[in-house]
Protein backbone atom coordinates (compact mmCIF):
# COMPACT_ATOMS: atom_id res chain seq x y z
CA UNK A 1 0.00 0.00 0.00
CA UNK A 2 0.88 3.42 -0.63
CA UNK A 3 0.33 6.62 1.48
CA UNK A 4 0.12 9.62 0.68
CA UNK A 5 1.61 12.10 3.54
CA UNK A 6 2.40 15.36 4.53
CA UNK A 7 4.11 14.91 8.24
CA UNK A 8 2.50 17.72 9.76
CA UNK A 9 -0.95 16.51 8.52
CA UNK A 10 -3.34 15.03 10.96
CA UNK A 11 -5.38 13.44 9.01
CA UNK A 12 -2.42 11.60 7.20
CA UNK A 13 -1.33 10.50 11.45
CA UNK A 14 -4.26 9.41 11.83
CA UNK A 15 -3.83 6.88 8.91
CA UNK A 16 -0.22 6.71 9.67
CA UNK A 17 -1.40 4.82 13.31
CA UNK A 18 -3.62 2.68 11.97
CA UNK A 19 -1.35 1.04 9.72
CA UNK A 20 1.19 1.06 12.80
CA UNK A 21 -1.24 -0.66 14.59
CA UNK A 22 -2.35 -3.18 12.36
CA UNK A 23 1.27 -3.67 11.45
CA UNK A 24 0.72 -3.42 7.70
CA UNK A 25 3.68 -2.80 5.05
CA UNK A 26 2.95 0.43 3.17
CA UNK A 27 5.15 3.11 1.29
CA UNK A 28 5.66 6.80 2.36
CA UNK A 29 4.83 9.11 -0.36
CA UNK A 30 5.36 12.75 0.85
CA UNK A 31 3.05 15.33 -0.70
CA UNK A 32 4.37 19.06 0.76
CA UNK A 33 1.61 21.10 1.92
CA UNK A 34 3.81 24.18 1.99
CA UNK A 35 4.90 24.11 -0.83
CA UNK A 36 1.41 23.43 -2.99
CA UNK A 37 2.25 20.14 -3.76
CA UNK A 38 -1.20 18.79 -3.22
CA UNK A 39 -2.37 21.72 -5.57
CA UNK A 40 -0.64 20.46 -8.75
CA UNK A 41 -0.27 17.40 -10.98
CA UNK A 42 0.56 14.97 -10.36
CA UNK A 43 -1.32 14.58 -6.94
CA UNK A 44 -4.03 17.17 -8.02
CA UNK A 45 -5.06 14.48 -10.71
CA UNK A 46 -4.72 11.59 -7.89
CA UNK A 47 -6.91 14.07 -5.41
CA UNK A 48 -9.92 16.16 -6.38
CA UNK A 49 -9.92 17.36 -3.05
CA UNK A 50 -6.35 18.30 -3.27
CA UNK A 51 -5.84 16.82 0.30
CA UNK A 52 -3.87 14.62 1.92
CA UNK A 53 -3.82 11.22 2.89
CA UNK A 54 -4.89 9.63 0.22
CA UNK A 55 -4.24 5.84 0.43
CA UNK A 56 -3.63 3.25 -2.36
CA UNK A 57 -4.71 -0.21 -1.95
CA UNK A 58 -4.12 -2.41 -5.72
CA UNK A 59 -6.43 -0.92 -7.32
CA UNK A 60 -8.17 0.84 -4.88
CA UNK A 61 -7.45 4.82 -4.05
CA UNK A 62 -8.95 5.69 -0.89
CA UNK A 63 -9.31 9.19 0.30
CA UNK A 64 -10.70 10.84 4.28
CA UNK A 65 -8.76 9.38 6.77
CA UNK A 66 -11.79 7.98 8.91
CA UNK A 67 -13.29 6.10 5.38
CA UNK A 68 -9.49 5.07 5.05
CA UNK A 69 -9.30 3.92 8.07
CA UNK A 70 -12.70 1.73 8.60
CA UNK A 71 -11.65 0.51 5.36
CA UNK A 72 -8.61 -0.78 6.99
CA UNK A 73 -10.55 -2.44 9.83
CA UNK A 74 -12.78 -4.11 7.37
CA UNK A 75 -9.73 -5.68 4.94
CA UNK A 76 -7.42 -6.20 7.89
CA UNK A 77 -9.48 -6.71 11.10
CA UNK A 78 -7.14 -7.89 13.53
CA UNK A 79 -5.61 -5.99 16.12
CA UNK A 80 -9.64 -4.41 15.57
CA UNK A 81 -9.75 -0.22 16.09
CA UNK A 82 -13.47 -0.73 16.71
CA UNK A 83 -15.01 -2.32 20.13
CA UNK A 84 -17.49 -5.23 19.56
CA UNK A 85 -21.10 -4.22 20.34
CA UNK A 86 -22.77 -1.54 18.18
CA UNK A 87 -23.44 1.15 21.10
CA UNK A 88 -19.34 0.58 21.78
CA UNK A 89 -18.80 1.49 18.40
CA UNK A 90 -20.88 4.28 18.66
CA UNK A 91 -19.07 6.00 21.17
CA UNK A 92 -15.88 5.43 19.77
CA UNK A 93 -17.00 6.88 16.28
CA UNK A 94 -18.45 9.89 17.82
CA UNK A 95 -15.47 10.37 19.67
CA UNK A 96 -13.41 10.13 16.47
CA UNK A 97 -16.03 12.68 14.78
CA UNK A 98 -16.05 14.90 17.37
CA UNK A 99 -12.99 15.90 16.53
CA UNK A 100 -12.83 15.26 13.11
CA UNK A 101 -16.01 17.03 12.56
CA UNK A 102 -16.07 19.87 15.08
CA UNK A 103 -12.18 21.01 15.56
CA UNK A 104 -10.27 19.77 13.07
CA UNK A 105 -11.68 21.24 9.81
CA UNK A 106 -11.92 24.71 11.49
CA UNK A 107 -7.79 24.83 12.03
CA UNK A 108 -6.54 23.39 8.66
CA UNK A 109 -4.44 24.91 6.57
CA UNK A 110 -6.61 26.42 3.75
CA UNK A 111 -8.85 27.83 6.38
CA UNK A 112 -6.15 29.88 8.30
CA UNK A 113 -5.28 30.78 4.55
CA UNK A 114 -8.77 31.86 3.91
CA UNK A 115 -9.22 34.29 6.94
CA UNK A 116 -5.92 36.39 6.33
CA UNK A 117 -6.03 36.65 2.61
CA UNK A 118 -9.92 36.56 2.37
CA UNK A 119 -10.85 37.87 5.47
CA UNK A 120 -8.20 40.10 6.59
CA UNK A 121 -7.66 38.50 9.77
CA UNK A 122 -4.77 39.94 11.54
CA UNK A 123 -2.06 37.18 12.56
CA UNK A 124 -3.31 37.33 16.64
CA UNK A 125 -6.98 36.53 15.94
CA UNK A 126 -6.28 33.69 13.79
CA UNK A 127 -4.23 32.24 16.49
CA UNK A 128 -6.99 33.14 18.91
CA UNK A 129 -9.56 31.11 16.10
CA UNK A 130 -7.45 28.29 16.24
CA UNK A 131 -6.83 27.92 20.01
CA UNK A 132 -10.80 28.85 20.58
CA UNK A 133 -12.10 25.55 18.68
CA UNK A 134 -8.87 23.71 19.96
CA UNK A 135 -9.76 24.34 23.22
CA UNK A 136 -13.51 24.60 23.45
CA UNK A 137 -13.89 21.52 21.27
CA UNK A 138 -10.81 19.31 23.76
CA UNK A 139 -13.08 20.37 26.94
CA UNK A 140 -16.60 18.44 25.17
CA UNK A 141 -13.55 15.02 24.44
CA UNK A 142 -12.69 15.85 28.38
CA UNK A 143 -16.04 15.63 29.26
CA UNK A 144 -17.19 12.65 27.49
CA UNK A 145 -14.08 10.67 28.46
CA UNK A 146 -14.45 11.93 32.11
CA UNK A 147 -17.59 10.73 32.48
CA UNK A 148 -17.59 7.60 31.57
CA UNK A 149 -16.61 4.09 32.60
CA UNK A 150 -15.98 2.77 29.37
CA UNK A 151 -13.08 5.35 28.95
CA UNK A 152 -9.72 3.30 30.25
CA UNK A 153 -6.10 3.72 29.47
CA UNK A 154 -6.73 4.40 25.93
CA UNK A 155 -10.13 6.56 24.77
CA UNK A 156 -11.73 3.41 24.93
CA UNK A 157 -10.88 0.43 27.23
CA UNK A 158 -7.37 -1.45 26.94
CA UNK A 159 -6.62 -0.87 23.32
CA UNK A 160 -6.14 1.98 21.32
CA UNK A 161 -9.01 2.63 18.93
CA UNK A 162 -10.07 4.62 16.04
CA UNK A 163 -11.14 7.47 18.59
CA UNK A 164 -7.44 7.17 19.74
CA UNK A 165 -6.08 7.48 16.09
CA UNK A 166 -8.05 10.73 15.81
CA UNK A 167 -7.26 12.37 19.42
CA UNK A 168 -3.49 11.96 19.26
CA UNK A 169 -2.84 14.07 16.07
CA UNK A 170 -5.18 16.98 17.31
CA UNK A 171 -3.21 17.19 20.34
CA UNK A 172 0.26 17.04 18.82
CA UNK A 173 -1.48 19.95 16.98
CA UNK A 174 -3.14 21.44 19.53
CA UNK A 175 0.63 21.57 21.52
CA UNK A 176 2.68 23.09 18.75
CA UNK A 177 -0.01 25.84 18.38
CA UNK A 178 0.53 26.34 22.28
CA UNK A 179 -3.16 25.76 23.45
CA UNK A 180 -4.01 25.74 26.81
CA UNK A 181 -4.34 21.80 27.57
CA UNK A 182 -4.10 21.86 31.57
CA UNK A 183 -8.36 21.76 31.42
CA UNK A 184 -8.33 18.48 30.03
CA UNK A 185 -6.67 15.92 32.36
CA UNK A 186 -8.18 13.23 30.88
CA UNK A 187 -7.07 13.63 27.02
CA UNK A 188 -3.97 13.99 28.09
CA UNK A 189 -3.50 10.96 30.30
CA UNK A 190 -4.91 9.29 27.73
CA UNK A 191 -2.64 11.49 24.44
CA UNK A 192 0.61 10.12 27.36
CA UNK A 193 -0.48 6.76 27.51
CA UNK A 194 -0.70 6.23 23.64
CA UNK A 195 2.72 8.28 23.02
CA UNK A 196 4.11 5.05 25.02
CA UNK A 197 2.65 2.78 22.03
CA UNK A 198 4.98 2.37 19.43
CA UNK A 199 2.08 2.67 16.85
CA UNK A 200 1.92 6.54 17.61
CA UNK A 201 5.66 6.98 18.17
CA UNK A 202 7.20 5.55 14.69
CA UNK A 203 4.57 7.07 12.89
CA UNK A 204 4.93 10.77 14.53
CA UNK A 205 5.31 13.85 12.68
CA UNK A 206 9.19 14.14 13.54
CA UNK A 207 9.40 10.54 12.87
CA UNK A 208 8.29 10.87 8.72
CA UNK A 209 10.80 10.50 6.15
CA UNK A 210 9.86 14.44 5.46
CA UNK A 211 10.00 15.60 8.84
CA UNK A 212 11.01 19.24 8.67
CA UNK A 213 11.45 19.76 4.90
CA UNK B 1 -36.48 5.93 19.71
CA UNK B 2 -36.30 9.68 20.63
CA UNK B 3 -34.47 11.86 18.22
CA UNK B 4 -33.72 15.17 19.65
CA UNK B 5 -33.67 17.41 16.31
CA UNK B 6 -33.86 21.18 14.92
CA UNK B 7 -35.53 21.27 11.76
CA UNK B 8 -32.79 23.24 9.83
CA UNK B 9 -30.25 21.54 11.51
CA UNK B 10 -28.81 19.49 8.47
CA UNK B 11 -27.06 17.10 10.61
CA UNK B 12 -30.40 16.23 12.35
CA UNK B 13 -31.52 15.88 8.98
CA UNK B 14 -29.41 13.25 7.73
CA UNK B 15 -30.22 11.37 10.99
CA UNK B 16 -33.99 11.54 10.18
CA UNK B 17 -33.34 10.56 6.86
CA UNK B 18 -31.57 7.36 7.45
CA UNK B 19 -34.41 6.34 10.19
CA UNK B 20 -37.06 7.16 7.61
CA UNK B 21 -35.09 5.05 4.93
CA UNK B 22 -35.05 2.09 7.51
CA UNK B 23 -38.54 2.52 8.32
CA UNK B 24 -37.98 2.70 12.23
CA UNK B 25 -40.90 4.02 14.62
CA UNK B 26 -39.36 7.29 16.87
CA UNK B 27 -40.13 10.69 17.98
CA UNK B 28 -39.20 14.16 17.34
CA UNK B 29 -37.95 16.10 20.25
CA UNK B 30 -37.76 19.39 19.33
CA UNK B 31 -34.80 21.49 20.43
CA UNK B 32 -34.42 25.12 19.37
CA UNK B 33 -30.89 26.33 18.32
CA UNK B 34 -31.83 29.74 17.65
CA UNK B 35 -33.39 30.04 20.85
CA UNK B 36 -30.19 28.62 22.28
CA UNK B 37 -31.93 25.57 23.75
CA UNK B 38 -28.92 23.31 23.01
CA UNK B 39 -27.23 25.33 25.88
CA UNK B 40 -29.21 25.16 28.43
CA UNK B 41 -30.13 22.42 31.11
CA UNK B 42 -31.95 20.01 30.57
CA UNK B 43 -30.55 19.72 27.10
CA UNK B 44 -27.19 20.96 27.57
CA UNK B 45 -26.79 17.61 30.42
CA UNK B 46 -27.39 15.10 27.85
CA UNK B 47 -25.34 16.95 25.48
CA UNK B 48 -21.59 17.98 26.28
CA UNK B 49 -21.30 19.04 23.21
CA UNK B 50 -23.97 20.86 23.11
CA UNK B 51 -25.13 19.74 19.72
CA UNK B 52 -27.78 18.10 17.34
CA UNK B 53 -28.78 15.74 16.25
CA UNK B 54 -29.14 13.21 19.73
CA UNK B 55 -30.53 9.73 19.25
CA UNK B 56 -31.87 7.72 22.31
CA UNK B 57 -32.14 3.98 21.60
CA UNK B 58 -33.69 2.24 25.16
CA UNK B 59 -30.55 3.09 27.43
CA UNK B 60 -28.15 4.00 24.60
CA UNK B 61 -27.35 7.92 24.19
CA UNK B 62 -26.04 8.33 20.41
CA UNK B 63 -24.22 12.07 19.59
CA UNK B 64 -22.41 12.95 16.06
CA UNK B 65 -24.81 12.06 12.96
CA UNK B 66 -22.11 9.85 11.18
CA UNK B 67 -21.77 7.79 14.25
CA UNK B 68 -25.56 7.36 14.44
CA UNK B 69 -26.20 6.98 11.28
CA UNK B 70 -23.36 3.70 11.42
CA UNK B 71 -25.16 2.30 14.84
CA UNK B 72 -28.35 2.16 12.58
CA UNK B 73 -26.75 0.39 10.12
CA UNK B 74 -25.49 -2.11 12.25
CA UNK B 75 -28.55 -2.97 14.40
CA UNK B 76 -31.09 -2.59 11.67
CA UNK B 77 -29.24 -3.56 8.83
CA UNK B 78 -32.02 -3.74 5.90
CA UNK B 79 -32.17 -1.58 4.05
CA UNK B 80 -28.96 -1.24 3.93
CA UNK B 81 -27.08 2.19 3.97
CA UNK B 82 -23.56 1.08 2.88
CA UNK B 83 -23.25 -0.99 0.07
CA UNK B 84 -21.72 -4.52 0.14
CA UNK B 85 -17.66 -4.44 -0.44
CA UNK B 86 -15.11 -2.49 1.74
CA UNK B 87 -13.50 -0.37 -1.25
CA UNK B 88 -17.72 0.46 -2.37
CA UNK B 89 -18.09 1.31 1.59
CA UNK B 90 -14.80 3.53 1.39
CA UNK B 91 -16.42 5.22 -1.77
CA UNK B 92 -19.72 6.08 0.22
CA UNK B 93 -18.28 6.86 3.45
CA UNK B 94 -15.37 9.17 1.89
CA UNK B 95 -18.47 11.03 0.07
CA UNK B 96 -20.16 11.43 3.51
CA UNK B 97 -16.93 13.01 5.44
CA UNK B 98 -16.12 15.00 2.43
CA UNK B 99 -19.20 17.14 3.15
CA UNK B 100 -19.39 16.53 7.02
CA UNK B 101 -16.08 17.48 7.29
CA UNK B 102 -14.90 19.59 4.50
CA UNK B 103 -18.20 21.86 4.04
CA UNK B 104 -20.61 21.78 6.82
CA UNK B 105 -18.13 22.57 10.12
CA UNK B 106 -17.43 25.59 8.55
CA UNK B 107 -20.66 27.00 7.92
CA UNK B 108 -22.84 25.84 11.27
CA UNK B 109 -24.44 28.28 13.41
CA UNK B 110 -21.68 28.44 15.91
CA UNK B 111 -18.82 29.31 13.88
CA UNK B 112 -21.05 31.95 11.88
CA UNK B 113 -21.91 33.48 15.55
CA UNK B 114 -17.98 33.69 16.13
CA UNK B 115 -16.96 35.25 12.45
CA UNK B 116 -19.74 37.88 13.61
CA UNK B 117 -19.23 38.45 17.07
CA UNK B 118 -15.49 37.79 17.82
CA UNK B 119 -13.79 38.72 14.41
CA UNK B 120 -16.13 41.53 13.47
CA UNK B 121 -16.53 40.14 10.05
CA UNK B 122 -19.05 42.10 7.75
CA UNK B 123 -22.71 40.00 6.59
CA UNK B 124 -21.35 40.40 3.33
CA UNK B 125 -17.90 38.66 4.28
CA UNK B 126 -19.93 36.01 6.19
CA UNK B 127 -21.95 35.17 3.35
CA UNK B 128 -19.26 35.54 1.04
CA UNK B 129 -17.28 32.79 3.70
CA UNK B 130 -20.65 30.57 3.34
CA UNK B 131 -20.87 30.48 -0.30
CA UNK B 132 -16.67 29.63 -0.47
CA UNK B 133 -16.73 26.41 1.54
CA UNK B 134 -20.31 24.96 0.07
CA UNK B 135 -19.45 25.82 -3.47
CA UNK B 136 -16.01 24.69 -3.38
CA UNK B 137 -16.61 22.04 -1.46
CA UNK B 138 -19.44 20.85 -3.44
CA UNK B 139 -17.20 20.84 -6.91
CA UNK B 140 -15.14 18.55 -4.93
CA UNK B 141 -18.09 16.17 -4.71
CA UNK B 142 -19.17 16.80 -8.05
CA UNK B 143 -16.04 15.58 -9.58
CA UNK B 144 -16.13 12.37 -7.46
CA UNK B 145 -19.62 11.88 -8.71
CA UNK B 146 -19.21 12.60 -12.08
CA UNK B 147 -15.90 10.86 -12.31
CA UNK B 148 -17.04 7.59 -11.42
CA UNK B 149 -19.10 5.07 -12.97
CA UNK B 150 -20.02 3.81 -9.36
CA UNK B 151 -22.43 6.81 -9.16
CA UNK B 152 -26.06 5.77 -10.63
CA UNK B 153 -29.30 7.42 -9.69
CA UNK B 154 -28.05 7.96 -6.26
CA UNK B 155 -24.67 9.38 -4.92
CA UNK B 156 -23.66 5.08 -5.17
CA UNK B 157 -25.95 2.83 -7.70
CA UNK B 158 -29.67 2.50 -7.58
CA UNK B 159 -30.41 2.78 -3.93
CA UNK B 160 -29.82 5.66 -1.18
CA UNK B 161 -26.62 5.13 1.09
CA UNK B 162 -25.08 7.13 3.55
CA UNK B 163 -23.87 9.68 1.23
CA UNK B 164 -27.51 10.59 -0.16
CA UNK B 165 -28.41 11.00 3.51
CA UNK B 166 -25.49 13.31 3.69
CA UNK B 167 -25.50 15.29 0.59
CA UNK B 168 -29.48 16.50 0.65
CA UNK B 169 -29.37 18.04 3.78
CA UNK B 170 -26.50 20.07 2.46
CA UNK B 171 -27.96 21.21 -0.40
CA UNK B 172 -30.76 21.99 1.11
CA UNK B 173 -28.83 24.53 2.80
CA UNK B 174 -27.40 25.75 0.03
CA UNK B 175 -30.02 26.80 -1.72
CA UNK B 176 -31.21 28.18 1.68
CA UNK B 177 -28.36 30.46 1.45
CA UNK B 178 -28.72 31.09 -2.55
CA UNK B 179 -25.28 29.28 -3.12
CA UNK B 180 -24.30 28.91 -7.10
CA UNK B 181 -25.40 25.50 -7.81
CA UNK B 182 -24.89 25.41 -11.66
CA UNK B 183 -21.00 24.52 -11.77
CA UNK B 184 -22.25 20.56 -10.26
CA UNK B 185 -24.65 19.35 -12.34
CA UNK B 186 -24.60 15.73 -11.34
CA UNK B 187 -24.64 16.49 -7.84
CA UNK B 188 -27.84 18.25 -8.40
CA UNK B 189 -29.20 15.11 -10.24
CA UNK B 190 -28.67 13.21 -7.48
CA UNK B 191 -30.20 15.67 -5.12
CA UNK B 192 -33.41 15.77 -7.52
CA UNK B 193 -33.86 11.92 -7.46
CA UNK B 194 -33.44 11.94 -3.73
CA UNK B 195 -36.29 14.69 -3.74
CA UNK B 196 -38.45 12.06 -5.24
CA UNK B 197 -38.01 9.17 -2.42
CA UNK B 198 -40.62 9.66 0.66
CA UNK B 199 -37.47 9.01 3.27
CA UNK B 200 -35.98 12.57 2.24
CA UNK B 201 -39.48 14.23 1.49
CA UNK B 202 -41.34 13.22 4.66
CA UNK B 203 -37.83 14.06 7.17
CA UNK B 204 -37.38 17.79 5.32
CA UNK B 205 -36.99 20.64 7.13
CA UNK B 206 -40.60 22.00 6.16
CA UNK B 207 -42.44 18.74 7.28
CA UNK B 208 -40.92 18.55 10.82
CA UNK B 209 -43.01 19.27 13.74
CA UNK B 210 -41.19 22.03 14.76
CA UNK B 211 -40.88 23.73 10.96
CA UNK B 212 -40.59 27.70 11.12
CA UNK B 213 -40.99 28.18 14.87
Amino acid sequence: MDLYSYFRSSASYRVRIALALKKLDWNYIPIHLLKNEQLRAPYSDLSSAKLVPLLRDGDVLLSQSLAIIEYLEETHPTPPLLPPTAAERARVRALALGIACEIHPLDNLRVLRYLARELGVSEEAKDRWYRHWVESGLEIVEHKLAGSHATGRYCHGYAPTLADCVLVPQIVNAQRYNCRLDHVPTVMRVFEACMQHDAFISTQPSACPDANT
